[in-house]
Order: C-alpha cells, then structure tokens, then sequence
C-alpha cells in the first residue's frame, strides 16, 4: 500500500535542503480500515513516533503545546515502565514543569545542562523549508532558549500545520514584548510589515480581557499578514532590532526533523545539514 | 583665545561623518582664569547647553543618569521662569519620572507621543563615529525605547566619556536579560566574544547583593572586553539574536548632536545625515 505524502513533500516549493527518502517505510495505523482519526489522535501519533527517537540517559527539552503534551505524557508512561532511564528533562514552560513533575520526570534547566540531546515539540505552522512559527501557546521564549541549545530537535505535527508560507495559516506570528509602551511596539511592529498588510492584537486572556502575561511577565502581540513577509532571517533581525521586543515566534534553521501525522499516514523528514 | 579641541576631534580615527566647525564659537566658562571644574560642574556646563536647543511646545525625551539629571531640572526651572511653555516630557525611566513630576514638567508617554521632536541624555563611552554605550544606570531599554523615536538627539558628556572604541573604558557594556536562566545566557554571551576576551557579570545592589532589577523586570549582565568586538552593527544583531536578550547598551547610529564639557571648553558635533 502506497502512503500518500502531505501537500508538504509535493508542493511546488519543494525543500532543498530535506530528505524525502526518511518516510516511514510503513503505513501508519490512521490508514488502515479507513478509520477517521481526530486531529487529536494525529497529534497522538506523531508525538509517540518522536518518542521512539528518545533514549536512556539524554537530556531532553520537553515541548508545550497540546501536540508535545502527548510525547511528555509518554516520556513519563516509559520511564514507569522501566524502557527509559536516566532521562533529564528540562522544560520549556511552567505548564510542561507541572506536567512532568506529576509524571515523576526527573527535571532540571539550561543553567546546569546548557547542551541538550533532544528536544520534542509541536509548532504552529511549518514552512516548506522547516521553518516554523511557535508560541501560540505564549512559550516561544523558553522554548527557543531551549531547542536553540539542542543537538536535534524534532518538530511534531499535524498535517493542518503545514504552510506553503510563514503566516501563510492566516493565524498569529506571536511576538514577546515588555509592556512599557505596548501601543507603540504594536505600531511599529505594524509599520515593519506595512506591504505584507500586517494588524497586530495585544493577545489577552478570554474570560476578563486583561492582558495575556508571559511567563517572563511580559506581553505578546499576535501578529497576522496578508501576505508573504519576503526574507525571514531579514524579517526577524528587523523585528529584534525594535527596542521593546523581546522575542518572536519564528523558528529559523532550527527544526532537524519533522514528523507529520496525517489521515495518510506518518512522514518523517531529516533536515540535511 | 583658541579653543583647544578634545581629544575626540583630533584624534587619528577623525570621525568620517560629523562636522566640526559646529565647535562652540566662544570659550566656555569651565577654561576662564584657570578654574579647575569637578566632573560634575562638567557635566551640567554640557546640560546647560543642549537645553539652549529646547523650544516651547516640544515633546522632549528626558534622560536617565547623573549628567542627564542636571538637563531635566534645568528645563524645570525654565518652565517655572515662564522661558520656557507647554513642554511635553517622556521620561526614560522611573527615577527621570519621579524627577519631572517634582518639577511640575508635564509628562506623556510612547503611546500618546510616537514621536519626539528632542531628547536630552548622558551616555557612558562614546566612539569616534558617535556610536554610544549607554545603560550602566540600568534605563538601557526605556531610553532606547525613547531616542529611537526622535527626530533630535543630544548627547551630553563630560571629556572622561570618550573613547576611541566601545569597550575602550574598560567598564561595562550592560545586556538586559530576562530572569530565567541568566547563567545560561551569561554564558553564551561570553561565546559570542571570546575573541575579545568578553567576562559577563550579573549586575547585583550593592548592599544585599541580590540581582539588580530593571524598570521592565528583567537582570543586567555586564560585559567587559579586552580587545575590541569589530564591526559593532554586526555585534549588535548577534546580541539580539540570542533567546533571552532583552536589548543591549550599544546605540548606535541614534546621535545626532554631541556636546562635550571638558577643562579646555565646551564642544558641539553634529552628525551629517
């Protein structure tokens, strides 16, 4: 049985620097019998997929997001059975801190493990070069301070993720700012990206309408395009040149795997470097 | 009577883009019969002038420092005298606001007043080319934040803040951070210039010894260098890369006028654009 590839591995922006030959050589269990998977459930799979990559003895960057929850989760089920040891986990948000202290994951941070093996995480949208947004979830700051410091870092996906562009989903490209002056940061943001048609919203929280807080107890602007924002690495130097920013939700030539759960099938694909 | 030039105007390194015949036409009172003026006495000769360029109705970006200081209360007692109307103050910092308010300067902020007609400040090393390095009272961000969104921009020293490099006074070139894991990011900022001998120190209040703590929350790393870091725009974008830096002390390119008090007169160098 064939495994159709995601619009991903068959766009007509085809990566130059992937290896489509890394697909999984069997199909997955969401194409057979034609069972219809929630997206949840693909989450599932491509987290327990990016699990098997683990092993005794790493130090691991645990991911936030309701995909990387999942591969936690199994982290935590592994070490209990016994099948893991050793493992160190450092996370990238308070949420993901909770969950693995429940689980019984040892943890620990950047400052005493400063070189990381792993880190497993889900992504909010992912180009056809691998680069990713991130911080829907308003972690991108500990999360890019932790996959920054990993040797490999596989991003976990499901299909509805995969974007022919950066901001392409027509959803948020978050960006971490102080507070002081936010009005201002959001136009200048703004004005950065006049010709994609850039708006940017001060994200805050949905019950009483106050300002979202970071863990680093800052702010995030969401911002949304039009259209394609042209050279990233351009794009994301001019935004942390803004003084007021802290950081933003593009993930550049940092994702060294992507594993793509589909109602297809699984793809796995190693960035070559 | 000659006015003998500070050793930035003669030096080897003769700055390619400044103007030097805006050198003040008359001696200052600092080089009459021989008195010898503190560094202070220097400093406020230095405010004193860049206020003479304030006019009624400006928004007017108000420093953060001890030379600073001197700038603010001078345009305080004119708008008292009546010299001076409906002047519009941002402070740079919490210490510049308290300043203001106690002299009845009215005050707005970014978000009301994008941009500043002037700003006024001290700054702690200044290269041939006008670059800056400022933040060593710890308002790095807040000031950035301000003089970056003004058409005009005074910078007021007293001799002893010249150097021939960044770096070049031997003190610190501050880094705002945020909090969680500073060791890490201390540490990679040390990488980033370990060709030129860079130590980083946790800036930290002189008495408990606790971490120093920002307007904005955040810590200060101090960076000291033995040999100069090259091409500073460069330096500049691999700072801001780094997950976890907030901004640095490095202004460059935002001065457009430089007023230096010394013992032998006071000296105006406007930038060409």
């Amino acid at each position: 049985m064939a495994i159709a590839y995601p619009h991903y591995l068959t766009s007509k922006n085809e990566p130059k620097s992937v290896d489509p030959l890394m697909v999984s050589p069997q199909p997955s269990p969401s194409s057979r019998g034609g069972v219809c998977l929630s997206q949840d459930e693909l989450k599932k799979i491509a987290a327990y997929k990016a699990v098997e990559f683990v092993q005794s003895g790493m130090v691991l960057g645990l991911g936030t997001g309701s995909t990387a929850k999942h591969a936690v989760d199994r982290i935590g089920e592994l070490l209990k059975q016994g099948k893991l040891k050793n493992i160190v986990g450092i996370p990238t948000s308070e949420i993901t801190r909770n969950q693995a202290e429940k689980l019984g994951i040892p943890l620990s941070d950047l400052d005493d493990h400063p070189i990381l093996d792993l880190a497993i995480d889900g992504a909010d949208e992912v180009d056809p070069d691998m680069n990713l947004v991130k911080g829907r979830g308003g972690s991108l700051l500990r999360e890019k301070m932790v996959e920054a410091a990993c040797k490999k870092f596989i991003v976990i996906v499901d299909e509805s993720k995969l974007v022919s562009h950066i901001g392409g989903s027509g959803l948020a490209m978050p960006v971490e700012i102080v507070p002081f002056c936010w009005k201002f940061t959001l136009k200048r943001l703004e004005m950065l990206f006049m010709e994609a048609g850039c708006v940017g919203k001060l994200r805050r929280f949905e019950g009483s309408g106050d300002p979202f807080v970071t863990d680093n107890k800052n702010y995030i602007i969401d911002l949304y395009f039009d259209k394609e924002i042209g050279d990233l690495k351009a794009a994301s130097d001019a935004i942390l040149r803004l003084a007021g920013v802290v950081e933003h939700g593009m993930f550049l030539d940092m994702a060294t795997t992507l594993i793509v759960a589909s109602k297809n099938g699984v793809s796995f694909t190693n960035k070559l470097t």
